[in-house]
């Protein structure tokens, strides 16, 4: 795509934005007055049973007998307001849990309250393999007990501070920060206390997230997910998988987009926005990923896709890292991305 | 304790009971209605760096760096009501994590908003190490890069359905169930996806959520700490940390009491409930903890303590399993509950 196209491109979005993140205030008024709900609540959905013999290496607790992983955690809020927006669908990224949209490391109202206070029904999901979302214990098992080689051991990784600080783009090496950057640095112990290890390198397949997601649209009829980094990928699997209760696509700075020579009919008419934050250029790690969306924005919309790829600082919002959704703007981002939905999703009946 | 001191002892709460357990509705007509927050969000307690060579097994993320470990994740809301009721801290147990105090397997309101209908600010945490608080992988990824034998593995334990089956009564013997008893087994799928590895085995010393909830208790200006089973002593740990915060222990079903001989000075005049469900004595493993905590209440109370321990068919509460906020009538327990609370936890100004 050239540059003018890809600009052109881009006009509604600049307008868009003009309009909503032009707003003087980046929270209502309101955002302080008692949140009234429907309903709240949590489930599971996804989720098999497995005989096993490794499930304890306590004496007191028999290692032998059934468990059920797979499964995905999933809070919900509905809001109490009647005018009805889409439902969304948050699905935090690697080393990481449902915390990611809850309240931000410095304290401010988190993605998940912003977007009910304005009419959406909320889902929060922890990962299959990850946080209120089980994982086998027997991979660990089996080895202690002998009865496998210890290079069998599952891949159970998490960033150091260090190695993270780069991948998250707060700077180009820890622990300097990028000018201008908007992440909330004076808090930043907060927020490493929301990294967990990451299992699903071990987990063969697809992710069992993936039709978990598919299920949940179904059983809540419908919804727009909302992905970031290594989920990037599992809201299109999703679709393709079912995409009949996804009503749009949102990756916050996707790991992965689909490959441009895979089937890209899941994607005909389905309104998908893919958006990325500053400095990628400065990250060969990101600018490759940002290119790769590119790549498959330009096949699906070629084969009738309503797919946009927008980097921020083209928008005239600056500073962002990759924890765009907690960075200082976090709600000037979801401003915009409000005004992105309430233009691109059309409320079912 | 005499069986008639003890009968004595339960006076004053069957009638409380006979007061609150026979209102003809077990929940408010405004259980239906919107329900209106002052606020609401997440945030960690507790919490170390350590430096670690063993993050990773992964090629592209290093094994080396900073990692934050022993916090403990906290979700709180605190309800629009004027009347304020002390906040209320949910700890869970075994294997489990705050799930277990959100909306039950069959699909009814949970203790977390029954309690904050009712006028109480609301903590549901995450253990140390357990859910959306983070476990050290080190352990496992030293092992897996030889550094370290197979049998320095973590203890990472979690229950079979057939071994959960009778830890928490739900009958004798799986799939057996007592007669008469109330836990949903319907939906008792929805309840194993519950069910998470537990890696607190291998947590040396005093575990971390323990200073965490004192450290909680004093960040929100007092609570009543409300554990169940495994999680039953940290409220007493706790408090013998820094009981300036405690208002209060709600113990349900604890695995441990302290041991009469133990430093009771903490425990003066400090409100205790220590409750159980039903079929206590057809369990040996369950029996002997409530024989246990009888012991500390009647130490506790001789050296000024406010300890009472209830058995809810002694109440005329019959039927509930190991997991009572989740049985059937566990809205009729939280009323009980209520109750109590009301008349035996004083509001600070």
């Amino acid at each position: 795509m050239s540059r003018l196209a890809r600009l052109a491109g881009l006009l509604p979005l600049m307008a868009l934005c003009l309009f909503g993140c032009a707003a003087p205030a980046l929270t209502d008024a309101s955002d302080d007055a008692p949140l009234a709900l429907k309903r709240q609540g949590s489930f599971f959905v996804g989720g098999r049973d497995l005989p096993s013999e490794d499930l304890s290496s306590l004496p007191v607790i028999s290692p032998k007998g059934t468990v059920t992983v797979d499964q995905v955690y999933v809070r919900y809020q509905v809001p109490a307001a009647q005018h009805r927006r889409p439902a969304l669908t948050f699905i935090h990224g690697c080393c990481l849990t449902g915390k990611t949209w809850e309240t931000t490391p410095d304290g401010r109202m988190g993605w998940d309250e912003f977007f009910l206070r304005r009419g959406h029904p909320v889902y929060v999901i922890d990962q299959a393999w990850r946080g209120r979302s089980a994982v086998n214990p027997a991979g660990v098992n089996a080895v202690k007990a002998g009865k496998r080689a210890a290079d069998t051991l599952p891949v159970y990784v998490v960033p150091g501070h260090e190695t993270a600080w780069q991948m998250f783009r707060f700077g180009p090496d820890y622990p300097n920060a990028f000018s201008g950057m908007q992440f909330p640095l004076e808090s930043q112990g907060e927020f490493w206390k929301q990294m967990v290890p990451d299992w699903s390198y071990s987990l063969a397949g697809t992710n069992p997230t993936v039709p978990a997601l598919a299920e949940l649209a179904g059983k809540i009829g419908g919804t727009v997910l909302v992905s970031h980094s290594q989920s990037g990928i599992y809201p299109f699997q999703a679709a393709a998988l079912d995409a009949r209760n996804v009503q749009g696509i949102v990756a916050v700075e996707p790991s992965a987009c689909p490959a441009p020579q895979a089937d890209l009919r899941p994607y005909r008419g389905l309104p998908t926005l893919i958006v990325f934050g500053d400095y990628v250029a400065q990250s060969p790690y990101w600018a490759a990923r940002l290119k790769s969306c590119r790549d498959f924005m330009q096949a699906a919309n070629a084969a009738g896709g309503r797919v946009e790829v927008q980097v921020l600082p083209d928008l005239g919002i600056r500073g962002n890292t990759h924890m765009l959704m907690q960075d200082r703007n976090s709600l000037q981002v979801a401003q915009w991305l409000e005004a992105w939905l309430a233009q691109r999703i059309a409320m079912r009946d």
